[in-house]
């Protein structure tokens, strides 16, 4: 290619977290990378953006070089601001990760990391989100890193349809480990989350959301039944929410009437 | 019906807000209604959950009753606290709104009131969001209001699903002028935003977002253009994410290869 490539890169983990250290540095050896991310862990925050106060955004170094833009907000927001304004030229990819935890199943909509490739999607750029299936805190993104430099290559190659987005889970073992890729269905498992009551200090009760994904699937083309088979998962998602089967059903309600 | 009704109110613009008020009243006639709703104004935050901090819950009186708990957290999170542990008995129905502000379009995915309904649907409880169509500061919820008490007893006797659920836009006219309702399709507009760079008085940057919907969509049943045409908009709306074209492409990739 003549024109060096441009890669915009966010996540949910913020911009100090190591999963997005090692994917910049895979994506530098093939493209100009920019990198804006949250100031801090923006887990679980969905397709959050900000719209009740501005945002701030903060040049960040590191090694003693620009490293890339802290943004006091969400994954969305960081993609919004940077192709909306911080990027003279839209990028030609967003890369969304490496996340530290597998976004499968129904935590697709609750993934601040999914949600940077879907802002990247909206705006029109070819996107995908990449997570490393692994909550241990010590856990090596090499291997992630190095497939998503591969695959990124791939996806601007390849070009994506407007609106599709890839959802890619990478489990936390080495090359050779690996036993294939798969292009899975999103998952139906769901959390079976319940609330830890406790109280302060002062006697005021808090409450801590813990919980687990129930495996509900068996199928081999789900995204989170490949990851537990050792391979990589990729889900193509899309954004339209309709329920297309219900509608002639809703049809014979006759509603308000 | 023997028993009595049990329905679940929660919302994005916060427990103060006149639309969830004007809801409660209508809802009160046909129900026990269980109010549990954000502290303060939540929108845009997308099916955002809170897992790096506990959750607050605040008891919070009205002309000297007790009217719902304020949580200080998403409406995610409340519909997951109500149900998952302040309400001994899971509710009959869960209803989120009325939103000051249409949710049509890619707004959906954006939508804090949408996400409430969309966790009540999760935990298995058939759930709607309704939302009257207007941004204007001074607005009559009153029919919006009454819409959606007979819609509720209808949602209750017909049922919904598992993992559908129903997304009402309702246009801020009295109810002789209101066209019709419509089944919908979400549409596809999205929003031209952009972010204004101002600075303060310390002379640092902010941004702030800005922009509006722009109508891509002509069709008749897209949410957008049924209240466009002065009638209510009812889109089904389910979770999995998938885009089922997209796999069998996917799969001549040869990814990794």
């Amino acid at each position: 290619m003549d024109k060096k490539l441009s890669i915009l890169v966010s996540n949910d983990d913020g911009i100090f977290s190591d999963g997005i250290g090692a994917l910049i540095r895979e994506l530098q050896t093939i493209a100009d990378v920019t990198v804006v991310a949250p100031e801090t862990q923006q887990s679980a925050v969905g397709h959050a953006i900000t719209v009740h106060r501005p945002l701030r955004v903060r040049e960040v170094q590191k090694d003693g070089k620009f490293f890339g833009f802290a943004v006091d907000g969400t994954p969305a927001d960081c993609v919004k601001l940077a192709i909306r304004h911080l990027m003279p030229v839209k990028p030609d990819l967003v890369v969304s990760g490496i996340n530290h935890g597998s976004n499968t199943a129904i935590s697709v909509i609750y993934s601040g990391t999914v949600s940077a490739a879907t802002e990247g999607t909206i705006l029109g750029i070819p996107s995908f989100a990449v997570s490393l299936t692994s909550f241990e805190s010590n856990v090596d993104y090499s291997y992630a890193a190095k497939f998503s430099r591969t695959f990124a290559l791939q996806v601007i190659e390849r070009g994506l349809p407007n609106g599709t987005m890839l959802n890619v889970n990478i489990p936390p073992l080495s090359e050779k480990e690996i036993q294939g890729i798969v292009i899975t269905r999103q998952g139906k498992s769901v959390w079976n989350d319940e609330f830890e009551a406790r109280r302060d200090p002062g006697n005021r009760q808090y409450f801590w959301l813990k919980g687990e994904l129930v495996e509900l699937d068996e199928e081999e083309d789900i995204d989170q039944r490949a990851i537990l088979n050792n391979k990589i998962s990729v889900t193509p998602i899309q954004f339209d929410l309709t329920d297309y089967k219900m509608i002639e059903q809703l049809k014979g309600w006759k509603i308000g009437k």
